[in-house]
């Protein structure tokens, strides 16, 4: 039955996302959510808006979350873009600015990245780590194609500094850099935001499923120039012309207008990882410098299939990729999950 | 600044939703939504859900959706595929089966399908209708390419036979026939569903948009053999892992476990469909049979965008494309939107 499928089919290999476990036994450090509920208002405005206009499609522009988005950042509406989660943003962002061409991020980042460059013909260059899995910036900075920067780096937690990030997008400015901000907001710097409106060859991608603990509604975004905006948008309107549903568009409007909240929450965050962090190089785990929601660590001679069922086994899900042999990622839960952790890790260590 | 875009985004040409006016003034008999609302179980079950747990991602493979819909058929999970909105099974069944390919469709039909056609580099063949808009049974069973037949077709409300789609079927059976079934609820024929264990060459696409009045959260789905699904799975999983949120998934499921007032409603739309379209004759106007919940109508020699402005004038919102000079959509409101319609029409055609 080959001649059902088309030949582009054979090409794709999917990204494996961490495992759902639906097993409540489990600790669940592997896919970096949130360990704190969304705030109460938007479990309200949800509950508010489950009614009769569920029947209506929802608003296909989401020009209300556009404009609370676009206040945020003092910039125009155009100059945002929202999808049914920061992947889905990537994903168009690959159809419309990568296809066909080269595009380059670090070996070690977020793994959809080489996914999509599969779905949409785009020919990958990934410059040299440093072999402490630290991004080189010799070898980034040489690099003159398009550029992905995971900001802070996925899963390793680096994060690079906006000034470094200007003084490439300086360098060429008809080279478009994509900024995927998932976890910025647990790092000691802002977004790079700010410079949307100076560099029109600068793309923000941001998620409300980290920092806003709305991993389960599925709603991203990104910012930058107008012209950048309206070619994901063409891209959107040639895919499916409602990607966010009704409940998602209101959760997201109502998270942005409880921003103390999640300041709060995030700050919560960003304390216990410190805590562990320094927990774990006690223990003589390497841990590297961490600016997101979770730590990147290596278990002494160990490698990082064995840690992973180690954890597994006293009902803790953590991160592995049998492409990184030596480090496995541990989501930051509430100190109560970490404390469980680091006991295990006791366990592991001595 | 063209450097920064793909030679791919050049060729694309977005579709054009009908609108979604927020404007409560209309009434809206634009696009094909449900006039009754979503059952108060569903509603209760997303206020259930709307809780801490909306911080976690949903389950990627929607399990539990994929398992009711199994049983609705009496089919296994591996032949359910689920996706944000039928849109998103349509646009990931051009990629695993029509890119690269040509791809055969009734020349006036659902419009989203020449847009994909441009995105996935599919080349579309167009069977010629029938003057009257009805499709040509003739030029489509020459036809020897990929097939889509959107069963009642869009926008003209014709229904096709599940018998000759079956002799399509059996010509050629390394030809897919894909049949779009966005509102076979209000047919008198049951789904194609009952045959996709017998043609391993068909795959039916559905949506809970309109029989199940959930256009507003954007959930649809597709049954056919499991290696089609897994075609399916594989484009999916190479895109977003996570396209439907937990709440659409529960409503969903909610949907399909309270089948009974459903049934309910959409016999009100059938029936207030059949009066209007009796109406409608009287009056002058010229009605294609529907076994849809909209009417495709003539309103003597108007032309189509005069009757849309007359319409909207009056406060109804309905469908008109330029492509199609003498016809308007009309979607099936409740049985007072309708008298207000038909009022409309009375002063139209006197």
């Amino acid at each position: 039955m080959n001649n059902l499928f088309s030949d582009r089919l054979k090409k794709l290999t999917p990204y494996t996302p961490g495992e759902q476990l639906n097993d409540k036994r489990y600790i669940k450090l592997n896919t970096n959510e949130n360990p704190y509920p969304p705030s109460d208002k938007v479990l309200e405005a949800i509950k508010d808006k489950a009614g009769e206009t569920l029947r209506l499609y929802p608003d296909p522009e989401s020009k209300e979350l556009l404009s609370v988005i676009a206040k945020k950042y003092s910039i125009d509406n155009d100059m945002v873009f929202v999808s049914n989660g920061s992947d889905e943003t990537l994903a168009f962002a690959f159809n419309a600015f990568f296809s066909g061409k080269k595009v380059a991020f670090p070996r070690i980042t977020y793994s959809f990245y080489p996914v999509y460059c599969k779905l949409y013909d785009a020919k990958e260059e990934t410059p040299e780590m440093n072999y402490d899995y630290t991004i080189n910036k010799e070898a980034v900075s040489k690099c003159k194609y398009p550029l992905i920067i995971a900001n802070p780096n996925a899963p390793t937690g680096e994060l690079l500094s906006n000034e470094y990030i200007c003084s490439l997008l300086e360098k060429d400015k008809e080279r478009l850099i994509l900024v995927d901000e998932a976890y910025i907001d647990f790092a000691n710097q802002p977004s790079m935001a700010e410079y949307v409106k100076k560099y029109k060859n600068l793309l923000v991608v941001r998620t409300f499923s980290k920092s806003y603990s709305l991993a389960g509604m599925r709603i991203g975004y990104a910012i930058g120039d107008k012209a950048l905006i309206a070619a994901l948008n063409t891209v959107k309107n040639c895919f499916n012309s409602y990607p966010l549903d009704r409940l998602a568009q209101i959760s997201a409007v109502t998270a942005l207008n409880n921003q103390e909240y999640y300041d709060m929450i995030n700050n919560k965050v960003k304390a216990t990882r410190d805590r562990v962090a320094k927990q774990l190089d006690k223990l003589g785990c390497t841990v590297l410098p961490s600016q997101s929601n979770f730590l990147f660590v290596k278990f002494g001679g160990y490698d990082s299939s064995t840690i992973y069922t180690k954890f597994k086994d006293e009902g803790i899900l953590i991160r592995q990729w049998n492409y990184i042999p030596d480090y496995v990622r541990i989501s930051i839960g509430t100190d109560s999950d970490m404390d469980s952790l680091i006991n295990t890790a006791k366990e592991i260590m001595k």
